[in-house]
């Protein structure tokens, strides 16, 4: 097996898949990309999903989860919109959502639970059913590998840049893809899968495998990312094996490991991606937590660091100011010696035994006005350790969001 | 005993105290007063404090835990600084809080003991010594009942206006009156006490009973407030009783219940004064819940929608939108049935079980331009309430804390 390497391409780059977008009117601006479909060819495809632990849980993501356990993972089709979270819509949204995947499956030839459903945008306004019907027809029409890059483009809501990946390998000399696309932005917050992710593969991988693949991946991936600390009603991650390729991947073998080290790159890359592209974010901040007593207490430490907005203030300001990451260490209810702690930004030492190190100022400046920042904590109290992605918190942020609805 | 009425007044007010404040360099602007000296003239004055739950503590707020300890709740003095938190300043710090300390005993012919420090500030940046020691003869002569009030402008940093409240009651015939001054602005989370504030009363309250009505006013007052979620280093709310009113307060007495009103009262107008002067704040806000099955569900509820970066920018730019008030309501960790929530915001219903109610727009837009928002939402499970109040996110927090350092 080769290692994995990036190229160019698409959801559809990993063979059986197609996809296309369209203009459903859901979002305000004209002809904007709002609706899109995603389909295995495959018959035997299968997949897995994870979604929001919000009690708020949106209306697609009830029936997504009822579909996958109703079909045994047997899924072959992803109806997404954008523009409009059918969430907090009672038993009407979730008769849109239920209808229009229906609707989709009728148009598709397949079970009506074999089409899963996902949404993203404003909560609580209703969702009118015949702005995604109206578009059935002309996205099956349009369903193809040519069309399947525009699904990236059509999820996106605050997002800034369309987020998509490919990762290619080789096993037995055939070749296997893992593909995915993302997006994010704001109510972002690792408690769960998070945000919308869809990703496919060519690999023949059973429906319980690839739940468990799945949750491996995201685990060190989309649940190392915080933009705000809010945790959406519509998070969801599906990822879809269509075995067009013949390489099949099943626990207590090599191909496991090379598999999962696929959807790992992939999902940490995307992850990344909606970190860098935070709502109003500048900069990607990568928090790293080591010498932990327990992994509890390193998680711990991370979170409460790329959760605090003084932190995060200070970095969109350019400014070193590491009182304010030790402080939040400090309430983030770990247990270590104040004493002991020694930060790093970009390996320069700036703090150590919990008071300042004596650094040379206008060099932490520079380290903080980079686009990449990562913030090192060694508490020096054992051997676990911790990972955080965020960005910094910038006006943007308060731009975008003080009028998102109108 | 009569009523509590608000007079005019300073820290002074409360009969036995006097107070001064002065400039020492501490603070780069030019002349601005960050040092301050509050003394109770009565041998047998009781304190009580409460300090900040974060593991990494200033130096002031070690130093004051021992000193109240050590003396047994009789100290009568406190020595309080802007400008630097002298946190994460190792040992050398604690010398520095010790020394300053005991430099103002001997001056006022006390025990060092008898002394508290607390500061404000930078975190990280060590504080010298002669700053404070060397104003301290200044102080000592100035202290007086007119200098009182500059001591709530001496302890502000990015606070916009200086809070400070007096009520006076009678009991017997006797005047009897508590006093208060805080600061707040930014770091400023509800883990216990919060941020600084010192109260006075010339009431005759030993220091058990003066400790335990500290801590249920403040556990319904300054412990109910949020600006960022930001639990400090240097929290400290500490509460001197002069008796020089000769009324004494005892628990299983009227006293006890009359005398907490007042506190109470007196520790609930400061910390509104510190939410509506969050850093960047243009408005209060009031977040009630209530019908939830117990009191940690409501106060989870409450805390979640209070510190949500959403909501509150949201509510910066009057944006109605109760979706991201329900959200944060899923993800706090309550139990609830989100379909039967109902939101109302200054009384107007937004969401019903669930659901978007149908309101006016317009109408709610008014609303959430208002200086003052009471959001309540009733969750409709049992009768657990709680009450937690913050301020909006605008895009002068972001510019306060962008440059806090410099």
């Amino acid at each position: 097996m080769r290692d994995w390497e990036v190229i160019e391409g698409s959801l559809a780059s990993a063979r059986g898949f197609r996809g296309a977008a369209a203009s459903a009117g859901i979002k305000k601006a004209q002809g904007a990309l709002d609706v899109a479909l995603l389909l295995s060819d495959a018959p035997d495809t299968t997949a897995a999903g994870l979604f929001t632990t919000n009690l708020v849980a949106a209306a697609p993501v009830k029936l997504s989860r009822q579909n996958l356990a109703e079909c045994r993972g047997r899924c072959r089709a992803v109806l997404v919109n954008s523009g409009n979270a059918n969430a907090c819509t009672g038993p009407a949204g979730l008769e849109v959502a239920k209808e229009s995947t229906r609707a989709a499956a009728n148009l598709l030839g397949l079970e009506a639970q074999q089409v899963l459903a996902a949404s993203t945008g404003v909560i609580g306004v209703p969702l009118a059913l015949e702005l995604l019907t109206g578009r059935l027809p002309t996205l099956v029409a349009e369903l193809s590998v040519e069309s399947a890059p525009a699904v990236a483009r059509a999820i996106m809501t605050t997002d800034t840049f369309p987020k998509s990946l490919v990762l290619r390998s080789e096993a037995g000399g055939k070749p296997v893809h893992v593909a995915g696309i993302a997006k994010g932005a704001g109510m972002i917050h690792p408690r769960m899968a998070t945000l919308l992710s869809f990703l496919t593969t060519d690999a023949l991988i059973g429906p319980r495998t690839l739940h468990n693949l799945l949750r491996a991946a995201v685990d060190v991936s989309f649940n190392c990312i915080t933009v705000d600390g809010d945790t959406s009603t519509n998070d969801t991650v599906l990822a879809l094996a269509s075995g067009a390729s013949g390489v099949a991947v099943r626990p207590g073998n090599a191909s496991w490991a090379w598999f999962l080290q696929g959807l790992t790159q992939l999902s940490q890359e995307l992850a990344k991606m909606i970190a860098r592209d935070g709502e109003g974010a500048k900069k990607l901040v990568m928090v790293e937590v080591e010498g932990a007593r327990r992994p509890s207490d390193a998680e711990r430490v991370a979170r409460a660091i790329a959760n605090s907005p003084l932190v995060k203030t200070a970095i969109a300001g350019s400014d070193p100011n590491w009182g304010r990451i030790i402080c939040a260490a400090g309430y983030s209810g770990a247990s270590f010696d104040p004493e002991k702690v020694e930060i790093r930004v970009n390996g320069l030492l700036l703090c150590r035994d919990g008071v300042d190190a004596g650094f040379d100022e206008a060099r932490a400046r520079e380290e903080f006005d980079r686009k990449e920042l990562t913030i090192r904590l060694d508490l020096h109290q054992g051997r676990s350790s911790a990972e955080i992605w965020t960005c910094d918190l910038t006006h943007d942020y308060i731009t975008i969001n003080a009028s998102y609805r109108t």
